[in-house]
């Protein structure tokens, strides 16, 4: 962003996440925006066209974000179950993102985001588990694209419904132990999921 | 409910589980609810004091009626992979009540339904599975609970973020194929998770 240089343009877009993490597209306002960014609402206007362009904006650099903390490398048996902790750990750090795609979702907000550059994104992680499988590391009998979808389900949707999370688990993801339990056990999980001495096993 | 002699308390209920679907809990308005159902908002409050109290009583119904759709029973160790398929399909013909879910979560709007009665039902579900893990039709390894949200998260994480889901398996959950396959990839991955046999073949 070599356009930048008085670094308003940042200030908008770390304004706009947190508006609307936490109000959603609907009740997301530019003019909070603005304000908070010391920005007058033209400015946003100019920098991002208009609202739905500044959500779309928002959900890819936070989606950027997780890309690049936490790159998905396999080459072990363990490293699924590794990765998946460390998804869950940076979605408890960065909650911001899973309120960003239950409101994208929630209010028919889907491709508001650059839809090609995320489609390409989860794609090369289950071409990674693909290539992972065909190494020995994963099991074979499983749709990549699916490992991925589940492993993700399994960190996300425990943080983005902790109420009925904890009714099930117990684990009170409010707390340190509890999103410590809640890690290990995601991470024992996709280990069963994904050992690749499981599938002779089980076939049948 | 004897006491809804003429079917305007029903009304009231049916209309308010659309209205908060659609709108969630803040954006819901208790006068279109009122309106719809053919009563004046006066009754709506004498029958549920409140609309905070109005959406806990829709959220605890809709909760109610999965719980009675959608019975838990494991005789032999392809069950939990069948009951996650039924788990998708009534999600998938439900939609409301993940969007309750999710609505809940993101205004903070937790505690809402009878978390007593909630958590009476989730922990009646883990149970069934510990006792299916003593009789030997699941593995004996994983926690019982954390099985049951992993389970649950695999089937309403992609209903619930569907243009995300696709990107990764490339199911298109808005046709009745995509549905189908979705379906299908659930169920393999839950018998791979649960299934008794692999339990040796992984332990290191």
């Amino acid at each position: 962003m070599a356009w930048d240089v008085d670094g308003r343009r940042s200030r908008v877009m770390a304004a706009a996440v947190e508006e609307f993490a936490e109000r959603g597209f609907s009740g997301g306002s530019t003019d909070r925006i603005a304000h908070s960014a010391g920005v007058n609402k033209e400015r946003v206007y100019s920098y991002f066209g208009s609202k739905r362009a500044l959500f779309g904006a928002v959900l890819s650099d936070q989606l950027n974000q997780l890309a690049q903390a936490v790159p998905l490398e396999i080459t072990t048996r363990d490293s699924l179950a590794h990765y998946s902790g460390q998804v869950f750990d940076y979605h408890v750090n960065h909650p911001h993102l899973l309120r960003l795609l239950y409101w994208e979702a929630l209010e028919s907000a889907e491709d508001l985001a650059e839809a090609s550059l995320r489609s390409a994104y989860y794609r090369s992680k289950a071409a990674t588990i693909k290539q992972a499988q065909a190494d020995g590391h994963v099991r074979q009998d499983l749709d990549p694209g699916q490992l991925l979808c589940t492993l993700v389900a399994s960190c996300a949707w425990p943080l983005g419904v902790p109420g009925v999370a904890k009714m099930m688990t117990r684990h009170d993801l409010a707390t340190p132990s509890g999103r410590r339990r809640q890690r290990a056990a995601i991470m024992a999980i996709v280990r069963a999921m994904t050992a690749p001495e499981a599938a002779a096993g089980a076939t049948r």
